[in-house]
């Protein structure tokens, strides 16, 4: 993709857009089996890689997984670390395991999000701050999320995830540190509340209650 | 803001407005010292808030840098670190020393992006994955950037940072974990070409680099 670039080249339409496009972006665990599109599947990561990183060193990695028993492996790491979670919460390790959390089985892609560790030298803007490379894969996987659902492509991030494991599974090296995996597909509903806050997990708070000013 | 959502509910032109915005996004360094209107500043913080958050938690904090003393210090803490990156560097010091690589002193809004540390009920998503909050702020950071690059502003973020040092200059809990320093506002010139590849730093690679099929 290339563009002409110009400084004031958004309409208000268009900004408008983006804002919905942000406001309508969820965490989303309920798929149809509806495939995707190819050409579609290389937007959405070609926009990931449009996002900004540290020295420019583009840390992301995504493994597409289309092998249908390394996606039941996946799964059934998926279950045992969340099995663990729910014991973890200990007084809501009932209300927990009747979340529905992920959607790895139904979904109509299932893509892995790794970090690459740095070559030595990209030392600028990390030298006391390394995990500026992991920041960066975080704003990769954001601008595949909001592609997505501008597409009408609905997304869910499984951080339920035992480090290590997948490595093994996915066969890549093992210094790669996953960030999570991504159910990405056709969403079977949608709402715009937050599924943990329609469950009465958790509540949203506004933004002005995490601004301070100096 | 509350929108009625429908997947969708994009069009075409929408859509590709997006991809022009993340396409548009450059780290930027060059600013004109005109102000932000507030509430255009609202808006982006705004956006910030719309980003994922593991758990739900909504981890980020923003700080608005108002005084001139304050930003006077905050630049001294960069450049500090500034010339210990370029010692780091070895053979590419000089080279590092010639970078502009920040617009502290004159952006028109100096933001810091901060992570506070979760509250013992966020295990969901976090057990064996504790960086997630880090990753759930710099999602936000990227719905910032986004946004602004929509709107016409440049922001640029600058992670060299002495982690602990800000924490007493803006008289914000230690235990605060600062992601970097955002200058925020009107570009002097702008280009599609990322700043480090202009200076012949580093090279940006093709999406599909980055995509590995299993």
């Amino acid at each position: 993709m290339r563009y002409d670039i110009f400084m004031n080249d958004f309409t208000p339409e268009e900004i408008d857009s983006l804002y919905r496009v942000m406001a309508a972006r969820r965490d989303m665990r309920h798929f149809s089996s509806e495939p995707i599109d190819p050409a579609l599947l290389d937007r959405l990561l070609a926009a990931a890689n449009l996002a900004p990183s540290v020295g420019l060193m583009q840390p992301w990695r995504f493994i597409r997984v289309r092998d249908r028993s390394l996606r039941l492996g996946v799964h059934a790491l998926v279950d045992e670390e969340r099995r663990r979670t729910a014991h973890a919460l200990g007084e809501r390790e009932a209300e927990f395991m009747r979340l529905k959390v992920e959607g790895i089985l139904e979904c109509g892609e299932l893509l892995v999000a790794a970090l690459a560790p740095g070559r030595e030298k990209h030392v600028f803007g990390r030298r006391t701050m390394p995990d500026m490379d992991l920041a960066s894969v975080a704003c990769a996987i954001q601008n595949l999320w909001l592609a997505a659902r501008a597409e009408g492509i609905g997304m869910g991030w499984v951080s339920i995830l035992t480090p290590g494991r997948p490595n093994k599974i996915l066969d890549v090296p093992e210094s790669w540190r996953f960030l999570g995996y991504f159910c990405v597909g056709y969403p079977q509903a949608e709402t715009d509340i937050p599924e943990l806050e329609r469950a009465g997990w958790e509540t949203r708070r506004n933004s002005q209650t995490f601004i301070l000013r100096r």
